[in-house]
C-alpha cells in the first residue's frame, strides 16, 4: 500500500464504496463463466439516438436503450476484452492505494497480446493503441456501474479555482477560502469528496475567463456583494463544474455565469448548464440546470427595441470594442440553434442580434470601461434587474 | 477610488512605487516640451540582436544597446504617442485602483484619432489596431521605466498551483500551503508581493502536467520527502516562473523540474532556467539559472551506455509506453541545439539519443508503472545520485 498512513479518510472511504460497486457488477461475469455460461454485460447505449433532453429537469439524460456486450461474438470479443481489462486496472488502482489518471490508464493497460489462431498461426493483437479507445471503455465502465471517473479516485488536470467567505473541508484540512489572499484556492478532482461547513454569501458568481477573475478577487467583488467567485478557465472541466452544481443544488445559491459574448461564449455557459451532448450521462451529476447566463449579452451591447432594453455601451464605445465575427463564430452559432436549450424566445433573440451583428465582444471590453463599471454597475445592474437568460 | 478600503496594503504600497517610477521617467518629456525641445525615449533595445546570453549568471539579457525614440521623427512619431498615450493609460489605472489585464489595456487605448494633415484634409488614425501592437508598447514601457508589468498592478491569467510545508503572507492573509486539502494554492499574478513566512522543505519539485502534480500531492510526496511541489500546468506562466525564483534565491531551496521526455519538455525546463529569447528582459527576473533538469530524461529512458548509465525502463515498458516523434519534435530538437544551454556534453548526449531514437515519453508513463514507482524510486534516485542536468 502506497504511503496509507498519509492517506485522508476520505479516500479511503470513497475507495471502499468504489471497489464494493466494481466487485458486485463484475461478480456477474465471473459466476457465468464458473457454470460455463457466456459471460456478457448490460451497459446503456452512450449514442447520440440514445440521448435525450428531459424537458422538465434540463438536463441531457441517457435513455433507456442498452447494448449487450457478448465474450463469444467476433465483433465484441475486443470490447469485451478491453473492458475486464480496463476494470481490473482501475480495481488494482483502488486496492494499491493510487490515484491514476485517464491517461495513466491507457498506459497501464496498453501491451501486446499474442495469440495463437484456430489455424495454429501465431498473432499478435494490442489491448489498444489510442487514448480514445481506453477513454472510451472507461466511460462504458462508468455507465454500467453508475460511477463516475471521480467516484474510482481517477484524477485529472483540474483549472477551476474559487474564493469567497465560505469554509469548506476537503482531505483532512478545513481551508477558509476568504483567507487565499491574492491567490484562489485550486479546486481538487473530486469534488464530491468535499464538504461544505459554513458560508456566508448569497449567490455564486462563475467567470469564464481567469484573468477576469483575478480582477474581481483583487478588488474583493465577493467580499462587497456576498459571492462565491469561481473561474473555470476557460472550457469548464469536470471538477469544476460539480463543484459549481453543488454549491447550487446543496447550498441553494443561485448561479450566474458570465462569457464572453459570442456563440463559444454561449456554449461554455451550456456545457455547466446542460452537459455535453456527447458525454450525457455525466450531466446528471454535473449539469447545473438552474445556472443562469448573466452575460455578456447581445442586447447588453446593441440593445434589443422589441423588449425595450437598453445598451449598456455607447455608439464609441461599441465601436471600439467589438470584434468582428469569424466564420467559426457564424457557424457555431447554427450549431446552437439546433439545441433545445437554445430555442426559448430570449436566446433566439440573443442569436438573432448576433447573425444581424456578426459582432462579437470579450469580457475585458467591460473592465476596459473601469473595473468599477463591471463590479458597481452592470454584474449588480443586471442581478437586480433579473437581466439574465434562463 | 474604487473598494479602497479592501484594498491590501501591500498593493497600496506597490502602486505608490510604480507611480514614482513611471511620474519620474516621463516627467522629462514633460519637461522638454515646457522648455520647447523636442520630446525623446531613450529605450533599452528589445531586438534579437541586443539579446546576450551572459554565461557566468546563466542569463539572457538585454545589451548596452539603446533606440531614441524621437517626437519629431514621421517614423517614429506613431510609436512615440503609442507609448506615452499606453503609460497615461497605465498611470490612470494605478491612481485609481483599478488592476487592468493587458488585454484590458489594448480595449482602453484603443479608438480612432482624427485630424487634420498638411494639406488641411481630414484623416483617421487608430492608436492601434492589434493587442500584439499594444502588446509591445507595454514591453518598451517595462524596459524603459524597469518595471515589470506586475510591478503596476497589471494582471494576467494565472495557472500555476504550489502545495508545501510552508507558510505566506499574500495580501492581509497568512495562508498555510501545508492545508489545501486535495486541492492547491493557486498564485496570485503578482508574487513579488508574496512574503515567505516560515519553511520547511529541503527542495522545490516542479511538475509540468498537473494531472500528476495531483497525483503526487494526494500521495503526500512533499510531506514525505519535505518538497515544495510546483505545477506551472504546461508551459510556465510569468507569475509561475517568478515564484520558483524567489523560492530558490530567497530561500536558498534547490530546483529540480520534471517534464515529458520530449524537445517540448526540455524547453519548458529551459524556460525556468533561461527565459525566453524574445523576452529576455523579464529573465533577470523570472529565471532561475540554478533549476536543474531531473527528468524525464532520454538516458532514463534508454540508458547511456557512454556514461556507464541504465535505463529505469525495461524493455518490455520501453515498448508499451515510449510515443514515435513527430516532425514537429525534430524540429524542435535542431532547434534546442542553437542554443548555448542546450550545448552542454549531457544536453548534446540528450538530444543525440533522441534524434536517434526518434521517440519520445511522457511523464505519465512512469506512473502507469505504479504510482510509488514515480514517488519512492524514480524522483528520490535521481536526486540522491545527482542525476540531473544542470
Amino acid at each position: 500500500m502506497l504511503l496509507s498512513s498519509h492517506v485522508s479518510k476520505v479516500d479511503l472511504e470513497a475507495r471502499k464504496r468504489a471497489l464494493e460497486t466494481i466487485k458486485k457488477k463484475f461478480l456477474d461475469i465471473y459466476d457465468a463463466i464458473m457454470i460455463n455460461e457466456e459471460p456478457k454485460m448490460v451497459i446503456p447505449k452512450r449514442t447520440l439516438s440514445n440521448t435525450i433532453y428531459d424537458e422538465k429537469r434540463k438536463l441531457l439524460i441517457l435513455g433507456e436503450e442498452k447494448l449487450v456486450r457478448r465474450y463469444l461474438d467476433a465483433h465484441e470479443a475486443r470490447r469485451f476484452m478491453q473492458t475486464v481489462l480496463m476494470a481490473s486496472i482501475i480495481y488494482q488502482a483502488l486496492i494499491s492505494n493510487e490515484y491514476p489518471t485517464i491517461r495513466d490508464l491507457y498506459y497501464r493497460g496498453k501491451h501486446t497480446i499474442r495469440y495463437r489462431d484456430h489455424r495454429g498461426r501465431v498473432n499478435e493483437e494490442n489491448t489498444w493503441d489510442e487514448q480514445s479507445e481506453s477513454d472510451s471503455v472507461l466511460r462504458d465502465i462508468e455507465v454500467y456501474t453508475d460511477l463516475l471517473r471521480e467516484d474510482m479516485l481517477i484524477l485529472s488536470k483540474e483549472k477551476g479555482k474559487v474564493v469567497g467567505d465560505m469554509r469548506i473541508k476537503s482531505g483532512d484540512d478545513i481551508i477558509d477560502l476568504s483567507k487565499m489572499g491574492h491567490g484562489a484556492y485550486a479546486i481538487e478532482p473530486t469534488p464530491d469528496l468535499i464538504e461544505f461547513k459554513d458560508i456566508n454569501a448569497e449567490f455564486v458568481l462563475v467567470i469564464e475567463k481567469d484573468a477576469v477573475f483575478q480582477q474581481l478577487h483583487r478588488a474583493q467583488f465577493w467580499r462587497k456583494y456576498k459571492a462565491i467567485l469561481v473561474t473555470s478557465a476557460g472550457q469548464p472541466d469536470r471538477a469544476t463544474r460539480r463543484f459549481v452544481r453543488r454549491l447550487n443544488e446543496e447550498l441553494k445559491l443561485p448561479v450566474y455565469i458570465i462569457t464572453d459574448s459570442d456563440p463559444y461564449g454561449f456554449y461554455i455557459y451550456s456545457v455547466f448548464k446542460i452537459g455535453s451532448i456527447t458525454l450525457s450521462y455525466e450531466s446528471e451529476r454535473l449539469a447545473t440546470p438552474n445556472a443562469r447566463f448573466l452575460g455578456v449579452a447581445m442586447s447588453d451591447i446593441f440593445g434589443d427595441p422589441s423588449a425595450g432594453k437598453k445598451p449598456y455601451l455607447s455608439e464609441t464605445e461599441r465601436k471600439n470594442y467589438i470584434i468582428k465575427a469569424k466564420e467559426m463564430d457564424i457557424k457555431r452559432a447554427k450549431e446552437l440553434r439546433n439545441y433545445k436549450w437554445f430555442q426559448s424566445r430570449k436566446w433566439k433573440r440573443e442569436l438573432d442580434i448576433f447573425e444581424e451583428k456578426k459582432a462579437k465582444l470579450e469580457i475585458e471590453a467591460l473592465t476596459s470601461k473601469g473595473l468599477s463599471f463591471l463590479i458597481d454597475s452592470y454584474i449588480p445592474t443586471k442581478i437586480s434587474s433579473s437581466d439574465w437568460i434562463d
